[in-house]
């Protein structure tokens, strides 16, 4: 804010940079990341009810796990920055229970389309809005990233399965398309919500459509290594 | 059983007595334990939902990795005994299903007494079972019952809950037995069907009825330490 004293200047730790996001910017965005985390976590350990046998019901619970340690890493961060994580995450549950509540999966191998789909969207997001964070953020980011256990497992049974069985194909890429619409609606909705959030998102000059496009486009190019079509 | 030995006479250490149960026995027991260890981890992520704010709710499931964590230790003890960890659970599938069905919370406080007296009890159930066990099973109970995270969050809440108002208390302890009632028709519904498995649980010269007499009463005390009565 001001340029004129060594306290704002020294204002934040690794120097923010002069279009550096807000603290409560920062706040909306890792609220927002950590109820993903969150609620992805819990999706996964419900639809693990829908594998075919007890072993690959675990498998996928197992997988959960890395998304609940991403959730406590931005918990975590949400403390540290004086922000209780659960208020943070509350103004963004709605968008996420409409969400699941039009996506619920009918079986094992659209629960997993929704995993591998889920995890990639959201990975290919933080990409994107870390680069408008400071060090500290980005770093954090990059650590969730790492993470990717649930995804390679749904990976890998869904290519088997389209391998076993072509016409499995038409309907899982259909389910994903219908994924995906749903999430942009979500996301357009949340982002007409919160102004201050969506300025962090999209960053100088870009637009929310723009950034949809972007996430759009990944998105088709992964489907494709998993044997789905656009 | 023998008088006649000193290995019979110190039976209850290291080497394996004459009477040292059968490897399918172990194989049984051991999908049973991993099964109640994976069914409670997917239990409190279900119920966490039901908790009164989105910090609470991701505690619950914070702490339920403790008990996917114990699955795996049994999971792979069955693979190392040459057992597949979901052949080994499925024929308990049925007996945890009607359980839970016929126990479902109502609310975040139910919620926790489940969990609390759920993991208190197989708790109890692990430390009598072990004992019929080899070293390395005893071990390998000892590493789970160490894990005691998702129970001790629950009994601070229900702790503060009935300070915070006296009035839950009736209605928290009528639940507690609703859920041990539900629980001996499940065991023994169980140890009907399956003699070898029965054999291992009670042990030598043991029943069924003094095992889960020796469970109620354990449960009983405990109880009382989070203001419950029995």
């Amino acid at each position: 804010m001001s340029e004129t004293t060594d306290a704002a200047a020294q204002n934040d730790d690794p120097a923010p940079a002069a279009s550096a996001p807000g603290r409560e910017a920062v706040i909306d965005l890792l609220g927002l990341l950590a109820l993903g985390e969150l609620l992805a976590f819990e999706r996964m350990v419900y639809d693990a009810r829908l594998a075919p046998d007890l072993g690959r019901r675990a498998a996928l619970s197992e997988a959960a796990v890395g998304e609940i340690r991403n959730y406590r890493l931005l918990a975590d961060r949400l403390q540290e920055l004086g922000a209780d994580p659960g208020e943070a995450m509350a103004p963004f549950k709605e968008a996420f229970r409409s969400f699941d509540a039009s996506t619920s999966p009918r079986d094992w191998l659209e629960a997993l389309v929704k995993v591998y789909l889920g995890d990639a969207v959201a990975d290919d997001f933080f990409r994107v809005v870390s680069a408008g964070l400071e060090e500290q953020d980005r770093t954090l980011i990059e650590t969730v990233l790492a993470e990717t256990g649930a995804s390679d497992l749904a990976a890998e049974e869904i290519r088997a399965a389209v391998e076993a069985d072509a016409a499995v194909t038409g309907r899982l890429s259909l389910w994903a398309r219908r994924l995906v619409g749903e999430g942009i609606n979500r996301a357009q909705g949340v982002a007409a919500a919160n102004e201050r959030l969506t300025a962090i998102i999209v960053g100088d000059g870009g637009t929310l459509d723009a950034l949809l496009r972007r996430l759009t486009r990944a998105h088709q190019d992964r489907m494709k290594s998993v044997g789905l079509n656009n």
